[in-house]
Parts: structure tokens; sequence; C-alpha cells
């Protein structure tokens, strides 16, 4: 088992059905990942979910979000999940089996976030504009579409399978998604009172700046920089 | 994908839920796995998955057999799967990561059956008789026991994942140095002109500004965008 395994968060997104919540839950239960986050899932099917047998105690201690910024605020690796066929604007996508392996090591120095997306949608394109790149599980592209209880089991395996050992790359520590979401807000503020972008900001807009701030993959320092600098900016704007 | 994929039979032992056949059923075509084989499975349970809408082809074609024997009769490997904690008497046991490899390779040379028992009690002693060897699935001691379709989806998985190298990863095109230099500059500017350094840059200062806009690591058309937000700010704030 991967000792790090504790910093993974598994999110499920607006999830409807309770027997995939449960699964997803057992999936977890059976590969020694414990912290699970929902947002915005369907009450009944958590309520129903938490009634089930299996991985009971997992499901109890899940804690509950109204949106996906705060329930990876604390993560320095969020990573969204996407069915084979679908074509994510400017994202990075990554095969399950390379991207596991990012993820594993990225879990070695901080809390990395693995969101599910709803059964029938997935995860919106608001959700993706969270996310620092997308895992894709090696399906066909004629039945691209796994079920989610499925695919979560496919993941977390992939974080505990053996392989060959990841050569520890040192790597600087990733700004916490919180951070980055500040970044996010203050720059859509500063494009707005310049004058870049028109003051009522559609959420494209909003979006697209949400992603090239992701693509940014500002470290902790760094980002403690931006933020200075954009709260000058805009201060400087406002007078 | 797998080429001798078409040699795999996933053979259903006893399995009573219908959505278990469906989910197994589901990842077989998720997966590009074509033949399902079952062995007393409970009537009514087979008849309720096949009208499910998932994997309807494969379902109508899957073959009905009394009893282990008769199913892998044609098969020149038959593998049973077991919970982890599972003693299994007089039967080598192999991780799915190792175990895997190996059917993939005897997938080339004839069809293999890979067996998975019921809900409950997993596969009895007698079905294992079939067995050459037995898959372990990597779960937890203290949690060992899979849900059925998942434990299908890891195994088939498993089978089509790529082992070796990543193949060539298709990365966006950088932005030039030129360009780059022009957004250091930009920036180096609206430092200045917002007050969040000193009229008087020193070369420290600038050097520090110059690495941080590299390791932004912009892409081309990234790289644009932002020369246009900054010229914009800069306008402004001379404004």
């Amino acid at each position: 088992m991967n000792a790090h395994l504790d910093n993974l968060r598994v999110v499920l997104v607006g999830t409807r059905n309770p027997l995939n919540i449960g699964a997803a839950a057992r999936a977890m239960s059976n590969f020694g990942v414990k912290h699970l986050r929902v947002v915005n899932v369907y009450e009944v099917a958590f309520r129903e979910a938490r009634s089930a047998v299996d991985a009971a105690e997992l499901l109890l201690k899940a804690e509950e979000f109204g949106s996906v910024a705060e329930a990876v605020a604390d993560c320095r690796l969020v990573v969204g999940t996407t069915a084979a066929g679908r074509r994510e604007l400017r994202h990075e996508l990554r095969r399950l089996e390379q991207g596991g392996r990012s993820i594993r090591r990225r879990l070695a120095s901080g809390p990395a976030a693995l969101l599910f997306g709803s059964e029938k949608v997935g995860l919106s394109n608001t959700d993706l504009s969270h996310c620092d790149w997308l895992l894709r599980i090696p399906t066909r592209t004629q039945h691209g579409s796994m079920n989610l209880g499925q695919a979560v089991a496919l993941c977390l395996y992939e974080l505990v399978r053996e392989g060959k050992t990841p050569p520890a790359k040192a790597e600087s520590t990733s700004a916490e998604a919180g951070k980055v979401e500040m970044i996010t807000q203050l720059l859509v503020g500063v494009l707005r009172s310049s004058g870049y972008v028109k003051p009522r900001l559609d959420a494209v807009t909003e979006e697209n700046v949400r992603r090239m701030v992701r693509r940014m993959r500002l470290d902790a320092s760094d980002a403690e920089v931006w933020l200075g600098i954009l709260r000058q900016i805009a201060w400087k704007l406002s007078g």
C-alpha cells in the first residue's frame, strides 16, 4: 500500500445513485483510501448510501461541500476524471497508467483530490476548470463511459498497484487549490476593472481564466508573490 | 488494445444479482472484451440483466453452461479470481499485476477463461479445482471482498493496461523566448506603475520576475493572452 494514500481525497460531484456512492465507498475501503468528499450529491442518495452496510464508517465520515472550489481548497493537486471520447478544451489529458504515476508522486507532498462527475453528464466545464489536468481511463472509444463505482475502483487500483517504483523526484510544493482560486478571482477582478473584459463577466470567460491560472502550475511561494502583485494592481486600479 | 483479447472468456459462476451481471457486461464492453459465459446463474437475474440497456448485445450473445467444466472446456488457460484473505489449498496465487501479465501472454496462443464466483461465497472448491492458478486483486486484508462488477472491471483493465513506456506525449507548443521576455518586461512595468516595486527597479528584482515568468511554462497561445492582459493593465494604470 502506498504510504501516502492518506493524502488522497475522493470527491464525488453531483452523484445521484446511492448504489454508486456505496460502490465508490466500498472500493475506497478495499484499497485503504479513507477520505470521501461529496459535492452537491442528491441528498436522498447520500442518506440511502449511508444506511448501506459496506464501508459504513467511511460514509459517516464523508464531508459535504456546496462547491468544487470548497471541496478542493486544501489540495495541492486537483485531477478530474473523464470518459474516453470527450474532448476537453485546453486541458491536458493523461491516461490512467501515466496519470496514476504522477498522482502517486504528488501524494507524497500533500493532499490531492480526484474528482468524479455525475452519472449522466460527468464533470461540468466549471468543475473541470478547477482541475490541474484530466485523467482518462483507457476504455474503447465506442463505449467510453464507465459505471461510476467501477471508475473509482480502477483509479484507486492504479494508485495501489505494484509497478516499477517511480523515481523520487524532488518537486517543489504546489500551491493549494484555495490559493490558486484566490488568484483566479483577483485576476478576474483586475481584468474587469482594467477593461480587458466587460464588467458583467460571463461564466465561460471566468472558466477560461481559471484554466489559464491552473496551467501556470504555481508552486506555494510563487502563488504568494502573484497574490501580492494582483492585490496591488487591483488596489491601484480602484484608486 | 490487446490484439488477442478476443480469446478471453469471462465466466460468471453462480451470480445472483442482475446488477452485477449488468456491471460485468458493461465493463467488458468498456474494454472491448466480447465473450461472456455464465454458469448456474440465478435465472431471474440473468433475464433481468439482459433487459438492461448497457451492453445489451454482449448479454444477448452470452453463453449459458450447466457446469464450470463445460464452460471452460475449450480454454487453454483457466484462472480463478479470489479475495485477498482467502487461503486456497494447493493453488498458486498470483497478484493481479503479475497474473495479468501471464494471462496477456497466454491469450496470444488460444482461449483463456477468467472465472468470477458468486457474490456471497466466491468460487467453490470444486470450481477452483478447474483453475490453473488463482488471481488475487490486491485489496486490504481487513476488507478484501470486492464488489463483483468492480472486480471484473479491474481484471479487464489490467489486461488492456499499457505497461511500458508511455507513448510520446503531444505537448502544446511552448511560447517563444522573445514573447516570454515581452511578458516579463510588461509585468515589470506594471509592478512599477502599480507601486508593487519601487520605480527604480534593481536588477535582482527584475531577474526574479523573469524567473517567475519562465516558471509559468507558457505555451504559445497563453503567452498571447497574457500579453494582451498586461498591455491592458499597463494602459489603464498609465491613465
